[in-house]
């Protein structure tokens, strides 16, 4: 399939990026049914490190097994699959140019006491498993996001040079942040910029919360008015901080379990005018004939199809 | 030897590895009594490190000899041996070619005040040792788990780019983790998927109790109906957290100390599923022909052997 | 477009590679009119190198323009694109993700009065650029045959390291070969045996003669009655000299230049089980409109559709 | 333009370093229409890093574009704009050549609870982007101090080695100071006077209060009648401070806010002989024509411009 | 001086370059009195290091300073300076952002008795030096062209990777080359087109001679017509040779030695299309006022100022 003007477009935002970089972005962003849209929904499978085996796949034991994941993110139709080493180690060569892959380099666990995360994958690693990204995860707010910054400098310097694209999951957390600080808006919209300033290509953030966390955003986001009430309103205000649009944000799935809660959530998501949803859990703890609906669904919102609701219409023409 | 029908099928799942890894794997898996047959038995010999010298030998003092290790490792058909440098170095010599050996290269001991390991070997001294693989210990959940994992990351690309297998000693210990939770069946299936994650070839851990440690875990383990009332479902519950069966997953041997007992637990730990044992301990404290017998009783478990019970025998029809 | 099983073989046989390097390849055979049928067309522009820019490109002054070779590859539907790094420096970026390329990383001219070859682009080079392989020539036979193996030894350690595909030009010349000799089926099939015994995954040798360079050869050919009267059968030969087809092999369009000629080669190539064809002058030395109705005639032959030519379904059937 | 005899006087201040280096800052100080003054106006950009995307861009939300700022800088006549990394790569491209860059490679936010910052930036990306220099914060007093200033040196030297200059912003916070000890005088002169000895070509302070933090360095004060009344009076202890104007020193914009206020400020930061300013929220909150007005009106500041004001012509007499 | 539309035309051209590379080349393309224009005249002074000083330098004993050539080349308003190590070394610090320079890191000198050159200079003294590019020669057709070609490799991946630009001199000599084949039109061409294939950004060639030196470019010349009768096709023919445009290829002064002869060869060349001229003997042989005369008159050529041709009739009948 030839790249569309659309996704040129987008990769000439990455202008000081080497065509080995932008190859792989076109790579997840001409791959499956949003090929050539610009839009973009990745399956995201370290929620076994983050919360260990049964709380991840008992639910849908098939899920258990590496392949399962690879093999659902293709017959979906999805842009690109992201897990950590063993998993990418386990499906690599089987599943070899069928999919894009993001190798996960860092990822925490609930054992743990800090809020940090051990870097267990390399840019070595990506190149001879045939990754079309890196992924890294930074803690802004934690005691040890500045050495989680300095580890993904390390790491997206070499990753770029090399030709790989990176994939930041910015996840605010620790310090003196307050459970419902982390989703806040003004810290959503602060973390996804921090990781474009960082340096990311594709960044990865929660769908952010009415609530304003920090007392001083609190008087700018009111004094200028800048519009939070639904949740495309916060998405939209996500995107501009994610260098006016100039960078690739997608959204995870959040708390919401039920599909028509979801479906919801990704519609607004759409509407804020946001990349593309990354959804795991809630793809993989269902079973698959379920989960294949679902990410069809929200694919179809994602394609701007009509039957995805009057919602993101309404929205989509207001704005 | 041919190397088996079922040794390859187990190869295969190792299918981002080079052929020089997979070599070394077959070479443990092709050796002693239970060659070809897809299980393996493997004496460890770190107490000294772990313990001080007294305390692992004085209860048969022919074993402060590193040659007596390797001689009833050959002589008992074992499939490996593993121990850390100057046991190696000690012997390596003396029996080369006539076991695989696995260079364990970080060690704790019980002077330290905190949960971590020293690394006291390297991928080099592996090589010209003649080893078939590095071991590794991670301590999940300790305040140092995430350094250790970064320490194994940077030793297992340099192995498997050399040809040379790995194996993950997971130990949860450390942090929030009380005793009884560092062998909990929550705990243990999520350290040694963690291991799996890591890009683990071989994976050990402790037989796991029915102890559940983690509230959330807990849940799960509850509202799925996860059966973990015996060892052996507790086995097969981690079996399959070690990506559905693809990793091969070993299993310590615990707290008991008569043959009975022993015994008995591998036959659970056999009826579950597992690739095999590591058994150290209560393998060398015992005079040398205690130990061949027992050895040769616990591989003719894993040969499934109708004289090795009744108890697996039924298991092994209800599975 | 999912991976086919036809592919899947054919990766199969790269079984020491890693994940990488088999995406790589996937990606080239997935591409284009001819994706997942396990046949090959590739589109090399080094002939301004090897030639001079006028004798190359003054048939069809638009062929000046680097740009000019990536849309034809992309307009006709071919599997890749292959050119010396200042040819893929000016378009990388341009066709990002459009065509997979390979960066031609030794190239000769015709000033030159030994048979070598300068290396003039380096792994580093392919990875920045995103490059799915790196191209090198070697000429067995050549006094200097055995530093240019040497060199692609270094090149093609680096480049599997790294995921990338290795592509081998092996074109006898020099030394004791006569000009006849160059051709000759027994140095052919030799040819494209030594490339795939220094590692090659790809290779490409030119259409050979019946005739017989070396004597000791010609006695083996007489006395063990192996057919090469006919293209067809001395193709179906270099293939079992590549590993008994176990390696991609693709032929150059040799010296024909009308288009009937072109196309009846094609046709005895496919016929004789060849992985398809590599074809530079023939295509860009014609006006647009023309070579891409040329490329298509011969993509349909490698699609085996009827409409391609009596001849090789005779000789499909006799096979 | 050629050099002025002016720049070269302060070039040759720079005498151990090498004319890579010094080129560079003769691109600074021959840039935008202070060029061959010897004075700089250079446009900061790290606010949204340091206080969030809202908080930073919401008042004039054209700025959420990367490219407003360098348009900005250049249209401006300024000297240079400093910003990390995201948002240089976002426009190096568009802006090859157009105004000299400075690569930020730290930075703190305001989730941090420690005075520290993150190095998320390398003289490898500063010179891959083709900037001028690398801009870094010390924290004088702060715990984290010491580290931060072994960083600059690892950094510094590298980019003095490959040509660069080295730009450090010098914010005394933390440890014992007080928050009106941050920019009390005696501290000022000492922070900037560190930045000089640990080899800064260009200091970045903030403005001075009249207030003595320290009660040793007080008693100098007083007892060495150290002009410190107007702010004129304690810029020129500054420049004196650093190598008795032998280093280039720039002021940030304080608090101040209204046009007049920091028309004022700049005027005596003029009188006191300072190389420059440093002004990012301050141009980058107003609406485009404004900040031009303000930059224009700061440069014909700089510039000696009779419009400029009464003031400052009488406090350059004074002097 | 913002970077002119037309350069950012050019700019664009180098699509794979980093933004480093392409401020150094813009520095290049923004310097002078051709500032803008796109067209650029370099003085090269390396005549020294091919010929010796005597007869380099004593027909104007001024230009045995290093700092004569730096300050001709800012007072006549030229777009950069050329030269080996030491003559950087000796003005650099001096000259500091007066004029882009280019390293030329390799050299050849009249004693010696192969086609060759000693790399003597690195890319770590280009950026130390502040240089915006490196210059190398190579010799195509010498027995020596591959060892160069392999040089250049190595030296312009570093310069590329740390934002330096890379200029080629493609000079024909040696092997089967004869006297007249050196600048005849087909090895010309063929010359600037492989300089370009190695990845050149400027190419600097000789004017061609309407000679056709190989035998089979001969047939082409005469089959396709290509126009090479004056100066000013072969000019075309050269530029259309380095891919068709999109390098920027400048042309020595040639053999000429009388001013009128110099003027209405660059006319020739700046009407074929040329991006400028490199004309270095003829500029510093002559006295300083003549030499700045003549180089005003070639800039207003490029200028494509209409008096050009009045005013070197003058500057030529008064000389």
């Amino acid at each position: 399939m030839k790249v569309t003007q659309r996704v040129r477009r987008i990769l000439a935002h990455y202008e000081s990026d080497n065509p080995g970089t932008k190859a792989n972005l076109a790579r997840i962003l001409m791959q499956g049914k949003l090929a050539g849209t610009g839009k973009l929904v990745i399956l995201p499978v370290d929620q076994g490190f983050e919360h260990g085996p049964a709380r991840s796949f008992a639910p849908n034991p098939a899920a258990y097994d590496p392949h399962y994941h690879f093999q659902l993110a293709v017959d979906a139709g999805l842009s690109a699959y992201a897990a950590p080493l063993g998993m990418i180690e386990a499906g690599a060569d089987a599943f070899a140019g069928a999919i894009p892959t993001i190798l996960k380099v860092n990822s925490a666990n609930s054992l743990s006491t800090n809020k940090d995360q051990a870097v267990h994958g390399s840019v070595k690693d990506a190149l001879r498993l045939g990754c079309a990204a890196i992924g890294f995860t930074i803690y802004p707010g934690s005691e040890d996001q500045y050495e989680m910054m300095e580890e993904i400098r390390a790491l997206a310097e070499e990753a770029k040079s090399s030709g790989l694209a990176v994939v930041m999951w910015s996840y605010p957390r620790g310090g003196k942040l307050t459970r419902e600080g982390e989703t806040a808006i003004d810290v959503t919209a602060y973390a996804a910029h921090m990781a474009c300033l960082l340096g990311a290509h594709i960044v990865k953030v929660k769908p952010p919360t009415a609530h304003l966390f920090d007392d001083n955003a609190k008087k700018t986001y009111e004094s200028q008015k800048i519009p939070i009430a639904t949740l495309a309103d916060r998405i939209r205000h996500v995107v501009q901080s994610c260098f006016d649009g100039r960078r690739l944000v997608v959204f995870s799935g959040g708390e919401a379990k039920d599909l028509a809660g979801i479906l919801g959530e990704v519609r607004e998501i759409y509407a804020g005018g946001a990349s593309g949803s990354i959804i795991g859990r809630n793809t993989f703890q269902r079973p698959r004939d379920e989960a294949l609906a679902m990410l069809d669904a929200i694919i179809q919102i994602y394609q701007g199809k009509a039957q995805a609701g009057a919602r993101e219409r309404e929205l989509a023409a207001a704005k």
